[in-house]
């Protein structure tokens, strides 16, 4: 299974920051086919994903507590093999470089083989009640941001 | 199916407030044996709950909007057939007298054919910032109350 | 706002399918920030999409009945505008004519001023478990296509 | 707080069979007070009992292998203290002896300190196609019960 690639790097970004979780599939998220129901993916991917923002202090309460929230302006999902109870999951997701304040994350579930179930991506704007949708990076995140690019990560 | 009594009323408690709405099950609340998991009952009790609360104007935000949260100290469910896709259901809600400032609602599921399916109940407290639990009713729901043991609602 | 474009007709493609139901939020769709969270979209399409899948003779239980799942490969959302409780939405589901054995599927929510609050798309493959993934129409969705076609439903 | 007692042993019952599983709330549990929604508490309690039953090979799929599925046929929780996130929880479960072929499991939600913040239990039946809801245990359970009673588990 070839991994899809949802966002492209310019030349000279940063490589993305990556996490992987272990996580196993609950008797509330199959469905009946005994699978898990496709809508349950986005707390998979999101579990990884707040696992990788509060590792590095840009989780939804570091920019929560700064006035910012960061809601989901796009959520998708490609299907590849269906998840099942008794097995053991990894999910990993990757934050990818961004000049203008978003946060572009794509993930991926694999079996303990290394193959490919499920793939997909969020994009994330930043809010302030002040300004709306913000243009310029906050400064904590663009104070991370440049420790990002300079390999201090 | 005889219907378990959840709440005794003391001689002179005014009825109590009932509602009844309509409800299919979503194929996301099937589990794997397709019918509907027990953990979801507490979604299908709330949406009677939360109507009837609307409807009298002693909904969630009612009390928040006077800075008080009316959280659930206790749930119970008794599950006496199970609840299938492709059916549609009514779920009955009722509000229960009580001296105290708590609500108790009582829950039942029927078919089509008034057949029991599942039955249960809440009990909520409620709590303010400054006071935490209170035990004098709040001067709106006293009113409300007033009204309803004068059998004008 | 205006209205993503997620499939394109081909000259010649019968107009899409359409339905149009009411849903307001739920409590427990809330997250912190008081709106939906936006893992429950998939449950508010989806409700959408079975609606419009029960009144053609085309939904799960149809192919079911036959030896057929249609799991969905792809997921998209949009979010436009955030949803809240007390107000009521519709959303609306188009199935979009295809050569394959598919089903396309795209998405509206809308407020009660026609107000775009999210958009998105699924796409479902048709799988029996002799042959997996199907190439041809299975026949009683082939001869619900040739009415389709026909201008007939 | 004191933990609320659900199940009284008789004098010569062996005593629980326990397990203890650590859990944190998800982003998707909490509602708009930002402490977990009421209705989840039952897949945190069924956590605890599916990894019970997995243990002693009794589980879910023990069961439904040998033809006998074991649906809730009750369900309750008490709430003591709100569950919130990036806070480290554990839940109990305990698996009480009951001679009839029914699995009464009580739980307990602990914090780090081992405060008491939410109880309940569950009460499970066992059916087949054939029979119905089963009056003796299966062989396989009742053989499990013989070591259970011996203090071999």
């Amino acid at each position: 299974m070839k991994h899809p690639v949802y966002f492209k790097a310019a030349p000279g970004d940063p490589p993305p920051l990556t996490i992987s979780i272990p996580r196993r599939a609950r008797f509330d998220e199959l469905d009946p086919l005994n699978i898990v129901w496709h809508g349950r993916y986005a707390s998979w991917f999101e579990e990884a994903r707040v696992a990788l923002g509060d590792r590095h202090g840009i989780g939804y309460l570091d920019f929560f507590n700064r006035g910012i929230t960061i809601p989901l302006k796009k959520f998708h999902a490609d299907f590849h093999r269906p998840l099942t109870m008794n097995r053991a999951y990894r999910v990993e997701a990757r934050l990818h470089w961004h000049e203008a304040a978003r946060l572009d994350y794509d993930f991926r579930i694999l079996d303990a083989d290394g193959e490919l179930m499920s793939s997909g991506y969020s994009v994330q704007l930043m809010i302030d009640r002040a300004q709306g949708v913000l243009v310029a990076k906050p400064e904590f995140f663009e104070e991370f941001c440049r420790q990002w690019r300079h390999g201090e990560i």
